[in-house]
């Protein structure tokens, strides 16, 4: 059996994103900023695709600057919210403890360059709390940026109230949804969200591609200079077939997911119960609050690692963390910000499944899974310190 | 008859490329950073591609960093560049007057932060004197910024002595070769280049991919911050679907080159032979030390954009300066560099021929750009004070 349980970390494009990009790479190939047809039939083709994604977030085609994906969407949207507060003298960021790496670390950048960052607490179930927000907001406080659903637990963040707490303030309100978009819904407008992340590859869509919603009044500083591309904010010959396949693949999911979220949310749970039977792990996040496709389990005494290469030896794509820092050995970030000490957190798996999983894969995963921690226990040293009364259980 | 004559705006995708390109979305769509097969075939993959793009430049696959394209290396080297320079107290760069924008403007933000610019003359035809560039480094010179061929006229500039000079000198040595890599052979060691950027679009690969050459020991800062790929300084998940495409295409397009260059030359030649033939035209930049893909004309008396709209109608596809600027009203400021007055730099035609291009379609282009312009002339009031000596020729 081959099973990708990857899906947070990247997802396979489907036809329909296949053949929105050769479509393209064969009949619009035209640089759109070009004056002749070839190249206004692609400038055409171009705002066409920014329509529907627009439609489909509840934003208008204006709001929406094409980019590289999530990173440089999220990079983006810190520097020039960071940079209209410093102007209104305000350089006060509030943020989560466990967002991802192109927030933290464009957070890291800004403190280098004068601004103070307050990173908000998840708690043990994964969530911010909208009332210790509202606590760490400060006059000078110019912008929040909270994840809407989290590339590890996939937690979802109570986003409309923060929305609404932001607008209240009049501070701006920027949410890194490369989770969430394609797989919940999001309605910019409804929640008052004022800039947005979106990275196609978490859709079925290509990579190198993504978009950034911008709330019009909201002046975007550029991140790649040249070309006057994206009304001026963002340089560089428009990835056209990139966007259609973006385009293709979020109109797919988003007519397909209320189904696929039933289908999901029922095998997701039926992963939770049949791993939760394994003695000593714990879910990490809460079980109801989080994205259909996310199971994310700490399994005392063995290392992630070693379980995820033995499951891939078994044919099961997992994860144990993001993608983008596997190769890395410090623990995640994430799972010490929901109160895993390292030694627990090194111990994690993340399945992120996607919509054509079976009931049969998802046994078939339990069963491996089950299996595979028995077998890494069975000549585990923290695992013979654990039975013996050494060292202290943390999990059950 | 329907002639594609913009290949510096952006070329159509190769077949090669379009394959490389749909083999990995359907076979090596996982996410190279992950530890699973699936995963690591994609980063063996990644890894055959920037041995194979290296190989090419003359690089070390490690001196090979993968971006969304051209601007984005161009930002990116400009601002690392500026960032070395800085720490070591120079604050003084050198470019020329006819950079891309994606020189030109990142180049404007960095005067904002403290930076001197000098911007070398590069004369009427179209290059810039290296004993110009000598006399023009400073104590203080911390980098040169030099484009290897030019967007809009095609000029190829020295490279080498530039390179053999700033090496000299220890300056960094950037060169935008954007318009240069698969057209010209390059080779960054014998060249003495330090930093280089490439964009895949302009060589037959997929537009929104590129890479940025750093040589070994430079240190890159970040453009966008975020997860550890490319040796943590670009991140964001591989666009490895582009990168294949790229990988493909320049293979490609170095196969083909001297028999490519070898063809378009003769047609490049005999395209000015004839549009020369036109009373007041003039050719813009040196007739030989140019790209053999690039032919550009300035009539006297006419407008660019009718020029370019009537010539669409014929089904030629043509461009009057660089795409990225075109909807722009303002005369290119690289046939200003030239010394170009703005009358006649707005009447200006840009040919960039592709591999494919035959005789008889260049015959048509000649034909019809002498139609046109003659048609375009015979109601143009600048035309008629001219003609009766209200006002002087500039041309011829």
């Amino acid at each position: 059996m081959n099973i990708y349980a990857d899906n947070a970390a990247t997802t396979k494009m489907s036809e329909a994103a296949i053949r929105a990009m050769t479509d393209c790479m064969y009949n619009y190939f035209g640089n759109p900023s070009s004056l002749y047809r070839t190249g206004q039939i692609a400038k055409e083709k171009l705002e066409e695709y920014r329509e529907e994604i627009a439609k489909i977030i509840g934003a208008e085609p204006r709001e929406i600057i094409f980019t590289s994906g999530g990173s440089e969407s999220d990079n983006q949207a810190l520097l020039s919210a960071a940079m209209i507060g410093k102007k209104k003298g305000k350089m006060h960021i509030i943020s989560s403890a466990f967002e991802h790496h192109a927030i933290l670390h464009t957070l890291k950048k800004l403190e280098k360059n004068g601004f103070e960052v307050t990173l908000l607490p998840v708690h043990e179930n994964g969530i911010i709390r909208v009332e210790e927000l509202n606590e760490a907001i400060r006059d000078d406080t110019c912008l929040v940026t909270i994840m809407t659903a989290n590339n590890e637990i996939g937690t979802i963040q109570p986003i409309g109230e923060i929305g609404s707490l932001c607008r209240e303030k009049g501070i701006i309100f920027h949410t890194d949804a490369v989770q969430a978009v394609g797989h919940i819904p999001i309605d910019v407008k409804a929640q008052n969200i004022d800039m947005l992340s979106a990275s196609a590859h978490k859709f079925h869509g290509a990579k190198g591609v993504g978009f950034l919603y911008c709330r019009r009044g909201i002046v975007l500083s550029n991140l790649i200079e040249g070309g006057a591309q994206e009304r001026g904010k963002r340089a560089g010959t428009e990835n056209l077939p990139g966007i259609a396949s973006m385009a293709a693949s979020l109109k797919q999911a988003v007519e397909n997911m209320e189904s696929d979220n039933a289908h999901k949310t029922i095998i997701r749970d039926h992963l939770i119960k049949g791993l939760s039977e394994i003695p000593h792990s714990a879910l990490n996040g809460d079980a109801q609050k989080r994205l259909s496709g996310n199971v994310n389990f700490s399994f005392e005494g063995i290392e992630g690692e070693s379980l995820l290469i033995l499951l891939d030896q078994k044919g099961i794509s997992a994860s144990s963390g993001s993608a983008c820092t596997s190769g890395a050995l410090d623990p995640s970030h994430v799972l010490l910000s929901i109160g895993r000490i390292h030694d627990v957190a090194h111990g994690s798996l993340r399945l992120s499944i996607g919509e054509d999983i079976t009931i049969e894969e998802a046994d078939y995963i339990i069963e491996n899974v089950k299996e595979v921690v028995a077998y890494l226990r069975s000549f585990s040293p923290v695992w013979r310190d654990l039975v013996t009364g050494k060292k202290e259980f943390i999990l059950k």
